[in-house]
């Protein structure tokens, strides 16, 4: 139970830090003859990239990813995957005079308190940067599931940014792709972008939530009491950088409900159970429905911002932080494809554990 | 890594059925030397009991804790402490025609569909009932995390159930302890409880929101990157029964704040560093800062209600549910207590892991 | 990763002291459907259980096991399966004055300078006694191989107490069974009696050498690099009280041996590839060939002997001890039923990670 | 817990194959401040290292370690660590037509029973490469069980050789270092290298017993019951490739003995207790003694020799195997620093897990 890795089966190991020589996932217990290679993981990569969009850090990197091991002939062996990105862009320089100061909202004052020593330069290993290994390891965990469920689609797209939200009338999964904003919603980009722009003038950030869905996962994995679905979905999201809150299906908004709104009623349908509703998310008990699995996070402001704020210096000497080169002024829009991958991760740890525990779904229905 | 255990180094295991026999916590990794008796963890089981007030069920259960090992004297010897509570209210007579039928909103049909096998007497394994043995081993904690760090409290109160919202303007710690909601304000309790008799006339149930806070936790604690405090918390409340969301500081509201707006300034006090607010729940990168540890959780409303509800049979055909017997029309107002018991059970396990990692706070500060 | 805790999937924690009030074992991750009832693990209780011959402690133990949780009529849930042993023999008087006194040979210094508070009790955690939670375990994953795999049989027996050594040339299965050494040579049954009852009368005792062997275990499971099938077998073994050494096939013999003595060749017969002999002891690579998997572990010769010993009480005082009461003069043979009972849990262990991580062989010969 | 991941807190997950781009470890868990140096891990790595003498093989490695992770400025920042090292001499021609063929005592056919598709240059992931990874990673554990407790002292050395074994009269510390053998005694350097050429001379190889003794290790570290010291011990030798036994203290030959002569007897020394032997090999009930902590484990002989075998190939027809290349003739003499660094990681571990879960030697003797 190691404190940088992830998963009961499915294991990653993520390591490394913002600005040292390369960063990467351990990926142990994916099964093997899965077809592998850098190109498939790239793709999701590519989505997480800095400096795609005017929205995004200016910080270049080709963030390529090389398969050092865990893969012959373009299939997985079964024994550990080591996917390593190397760090090109490493200009420590502009993050210099952090060492001696902590700056508001970020980890430099606690990664102090706990461990003294500390890699300063871009964060270290509290940086977003670390999630790029997650990213490919969610690329592995999307072919092994593949591999198992042939019609598994796992989407992520943003709900809210700051005062911004979807409207869900007008959801089209069309539209995801197809902006810099990944929301099901054409019209609204427009409205977003001026938005974001007017925030980044102003020298600020802002807020996101961002939503991930699972469709085809099938009914029965999960494992009661602490492996639940949610509980480790709910593990997964909130081990993001920046994440401060977690739903699933109606979330918070759950507390607001009476139980006679609340009930998704069940129906015998051609395929086996439906259901009338999907207020639960896709998760009874901690085990999944066969609904689609819902899923949301929000990311909090980015912290580094060109705004002055007050704090102080090691010594304890107040001084007034500004945050020096360019950064989101929305880290929620990176966080879709890592919410993403974090989701089939999850969802690939528990096909397997289901297939561990009782090999086959063992109640019929019908 | 099991899954009805919790915790890396304080670990958890609960086992146990609504209707068997017995049910209970083994919890391993307990420092030796911790004053533990019977009598303790009484006290948190008492507040957790059902049949105490008109909102909650009225099965009546003793849930009388025994202690058959790792306790020699009084003390915590360091070996496995077994906690078992006999369920002596083992009408299982009410709930029996549920064996072949799946209530909406419960687990019914998704512990069907993985294990085939399930005790259906009350719900079985995935009873509420379970969260008794996670109050047992949450008092435990507390002794534990009282010999390692003195000045620690944790409490735990409802801020929301249904459309009653607590008064933060009002907030009294005294009043907590004085009312059946477990809420900060003496004034509002009648509101709220004319609110839930109607609720439960009308046959019909509510959500809650729970919030708990932790304070004196010191700076340092957690780890990156999937072993956060955090990661660990959001875990910890998911896992409860009927839980929907979870918020750690700002929580979802994160979303629409700008950057300054949720920066938490830092000055130097006199003892260390102090922070002009606490938007981040007293955790920076997954470490504690020293600052309230602050956590929110919602539970949906009960499932079991007196208003028929479709649903279908093992055999595929359709049935309308119509709970019998009494249940809590707000289950959130139970879940205080066990909010508490986890919140007591991560601390616990991160200052053990924090001292088996480095073995004291590293970096001091001024 | 819990200390009392062993599997990866099928998860046992042992909890309990020799003289409290029950011990037993929490068992996690056993698929669901798998019939178990009190008798079945009675009978393999029954054979460990002190008192049956002269040879072992007069202890009287009933050493009957209660089903609590995770069995529901007759077959298992899928959730934890939590069995009690309650201690009927409480004698603690017979063992009143090692509170203040360390046996040599024993736990009772280490258990001391480890944790300060120890139940001295029968020795508390560290008493053999704790095999019994193992044996019941045992029986459970015995049950649940015989679901998955139909014709795997797991038979311990001693190959060796003192000076004295079993004939292979005499080997006799059905032997085993129909005497009080377990050994499988009803001829030399009279003489390792003599000698034991002579080492009883001289106030003293002896060590063993067991062997465990499994039948019928498909090719295939086990897992590099740390997960291997024999590394989880020599860490059961080697946790079992007092045992001192392990082996695997050829075991310690093999450093005689030279690479054209010590290879199994391969041959393609009937059912798949058969070995002209079993010098690996049925696993090549961490993983299993399909043969017999051949475990062999030394017992050291019991501690609590009735000729005096020189030690040091708490305070550093010397003081001779004398082991009051009666106890085995040779604990390795109650050891094989507990070395039956480890096989038999990492056995299913890695065919459930075998599923979860492959699903199925996939590598066909032929 | 994953199956290429080694260590309760300070946890070893080693990657790569033997003709792969790279392979390495990725630790975590290891304390932050200590000192730790390519140059200091490239010590140990010599060590390993092949083609130094005429009896190990003539590849040609340079294995030179990266360090990409988790040191800053030269020490540890307490996030994880990851080593690199590059393999160069990836003459994949030598193996190729092992592909379609399974070499007798090696992991060919149960890697592909297990996994369908395996690297087989060079024995893939089963290779003793791996053991590259492990050196370096016990390097990182020496550095920082050096920083927690200063005088600990971790040798090993061969004590048998096919016929040949040590005169433990003449035992000598000093010798160790001087010889191809790593033995204790330079007066038989001699004859064990005229042996060992005999064997490579005829084509053959064999096998060896190597002893590890660690000094200095405080008495109170380890942990009941499945997280003993020398559970952990006996795990981490056995999962060395081609180790077939693991002896603790006496070993196999406490079979042979009688109570009175294995007991350790303690008397009060100026610094704590003594005792009269070390039969325990400085465990008792899985805790440390303070006396050394001394563990062997034998090696079987190469599987890879120059006289013809029999085996099949994938297809099931027969084939008789000759290993092509040169092999070292006995691959017990490299497993010398391997032994070395797998009881650095154990004790580092435990080190750690005292401190997590006691905090400091809670029993005070005298």
């Amino acid at each position: 139970m190691s404190i940088n890795t992830f998963g009961h089966l499915f294991r990653v190991t993520t390591w490394g830090e913002s600005h040292g020589p390369a960063l990467g996932a351990t990926v142990d217990g994916c099964p093997p003859g899965v077809p592998v290679t850098p190109e498939m993981l790239q793709h999701w990569l590519d989505k997480r990239k800095p400096g795609q969009s005017k929205h995004t850090t200016q910080r270049q990197e080709a963030d390529l990813v090389r398969i050092l091991s865990g893969v012959y002939e373009g299939k997985t062996t079964g024994t550990p995957i080591q996917l390593m990105i190397e760090n090109t862009d490493q200009r420590s320089k502009d993050y210099g005079d952090i060492a001696e100061t902590f700056r508001p909202g970020h980890a430099d004052i606690t990664y102090h308190q706990k461990y003294g020593n500390r890699d300063p330069r871009g964060g270290g290993r509290s940086s977003a940067r670390e999630t790029a290994a997650r990213v490919a390891a969610g690329g592995v965990a999307r072919e092994a599931i593949k591999a198992l469920v042939p019609h598994v689609e796992i989407r992520g797209y943003m709900v809210q940014m700051g005062e911004m939200h979807i409207d869900r009338s007008r959801f089209d999964w069309d539209a995801i792709d197809q902006n810099d904003f990944w929301i099901p919603d054409a019209g609204a980009v427009e409205d977003w972008d001026a938005y974001l722009g007017k925030i980044r003038k102003s020298k600020n950030s802002v807020g996101a939530v961002v939503e991930v869905v699972a469709r085809g996962v099938p009914a029965g994995i999960g494992a009661p009491v602490y492996g639940k679905l949610d509980t480790d979905l709910a593990a997964a999201m909130m081990s993001i950088n920046a994440v401060k809150g977690v739903e699933i299906g109606e979330g918070m908004a759950a507390a607001a409900l009476k139980g006679t709104d609340n009930a998704d009623e069940i129906f015998m349908g051609p395929d086996g159970p439906e259901y009338s509703s999907n207020h639960s998310g896709g998760i009874l008990g901690g085990i999944s429905t066969g609904q689609d699995l819902v899923v949301r996070f929000a990311v909090k402001p980015t912290s580094s911002i060109l705004t002055p704020r007050r704090s102080i210096r090691k010594d304890g000497t107040p001084i007034e932080v500004v945050t020096k080169g360019r950064h989101d002024p929305c880290v929620g829009i990176r966080a879709v494809p890592v919410g993403e991958a974090m989701m089939a991760c999850v969802i690939l740890d528990h096909l397997l554990l289901h297939r561990g525990q009782v090999g086959e779904n063992q109640g019929k229905i019908g």
